[in-house]
């Protein structure tokens, strides 16, 4: 917090310590613990100071100990942007324009694995919670893929975890979009193909009923595959990438122009590099 | 609320109305106004009883209004599970084993829009706010797809609000995925090949310095296109898009198992079709 001001013997009230934001707005970080009637008089004075800056965005990170601060927050007019399980973030918008506040995080990311050995079987599990629990179907593992973490390496990750077994990423042959999911959010689904590194299959308990090689023919003739639309479509990009060769997605690292960070682009490097010989700019 | 009960003339607190889910736990959603001592006894009871009942994970939903209930809801253990403008859910797990409450919501999804006329002209935008704003970089236009639209919606929103332009969506040509973006979540970046339906371009004034088409081999011979990544390989896959057929993916409808709602599933089409008449089961 800065310092107090003092001018002809009239204590100023306090403002609140900020950064400048990269959008005309300021970031507050609450950290120390105070008396919200003590915060609530520092967060006046500060909206008043912003506000004769121009200031537009005003975010106040609050951490879950400092709880007691949120509702103060709230009567001053801030509302909720986002939170994780040790912090909540407030904003407020100045201006009389309609607000650009950046959305919060919109999308969870699953996987589905396709792994298959060279005896043209299936990995498949059952399993013994959610919404297949008892419905005996066998289907390919999936899962949900962790913040922070890349595609690849979530379906390598969840095919261990769900089976025992190792397996090298491949490309993605295909990926799903739903909306109103869980929370009302959204969620993309990657359909993933794997290439089996091991063999010897070790289910996880917890969520796993049954796991084993199944061959092709006999997942494809399960009733729910035949009818269900997802699971169809696993069937026949399974075959399509065994029997010929179909164009999925490939990641390749690309390097940030502003950070130097490393991420990857998937796409078919294939129809890509075929053309970079033939053209000429 | 549920009634109070009496037995032997001893008013026994009254417990929190709850619903089950369908992971053997509960979820309140307050939506009464109480005081935060009369909130404290009824959620200590409740607890009470749903520890005795065997619950898992317990989910309270705090409307902003009633930001006051928040405070006592973390002193009795609860923490932050996500948050959005209107309110905020808090989470707390009984049982004494590692908890099993799915994450939040990991991901914002990004569109760049790769809009080619028959000149060899591709729709390209300078932008005045944001990491591009006074680099004088010609780049594709981008944005954040809404909660709860469609890849394919948001690409041709996004043409249509920062250029005037009519577009039909074709399909996504690649994807990047990248950690560490806006609130450290992460982030899908989806580079969508359109046809545009119209061709004069009415700039948006807020976010678009300027829009032009602009001959392929102009823009790929800006150096921020030749040194970076990501530019480069989008000004690869317009060439391999158009001068061959690069197998990007396009959305086909599915239906849900669960509930008959639709989805949308991006694969190669052609790919699996062909495969389809090769093969049988």
């Amino acid at each position: 917090m800065e310092k107090p001001v003092c001018r002809n013997g009239v204590k100023k009230d306090q403002l609140l310590s900020s950064v400048n934001d990269d959008h005309g707005g300021v970031i507050v970080e609450l950290q120390e613990p105070m008396d919200p009637n003590v915060f609530q008089n520092m967060l006046k004075a500060s909206l008043s100071k912003w506000r004769l800056q121009g200031k537009k965005g005003i975010w106040i990170k609050v951490p879950i100990e400092l709880v007691n601060l949120v509702e103060t927050s709230v009567k001053e007019g801030f509302w909720y942007h986002h939170a994780e399980p040790h912090y909540l973030m407030l904003v407020y918008w100045i201006p009389e324009t309609e607000n650009t506040i950046p959305a919060n995080a919109s999308h969870r990311v699953g996987i589905g694995a396709i792994v298959l050995n060279d005896n043209r079987e299936l990995l498949v599990v059952q399993e013994n919670s959610g919404r297949f629990k008892g419905t005996d179907v066998w289907k390919i593992p999936t899962g949900i893929v962790d913040e922070g973490e890349d595609i690849f390496e979530g379906a390598i990750r969840e095919v261990k975890e769900e089976t025992g077994i190792d397996t090298e990423f491949l490309e993605v042959l295909a990926f799903r979009q739903t909306h109103k999911a869980l929370f009302g959010k959204s969620d993309l689904f990657f359909i993933c193909m794997m290439r089996p590194l091991s063999f010897d299959i070790q289910k996880q308990d917890l969520e796993i009923e049954a796991a084993q090689w199944m061959p092709i023919e006999e997942y494809a003739a399960q009733p729910f595959v035949q009818k269900h639309g997802l699971f169809k479509y696993i069937k026949d990009l399974c075959l399509a990438k065994k029997e010929r060769s179909y164009p999925g997605f490939t990641p390749v690292p690309i390097t940030s122009f502003f950070d130097a960070s490393t991420s990857f682009l998937f796409f078919n490097r294939d129809g890509v590099d075929q053309e970079s010989s033939a053209v000429h700019l």
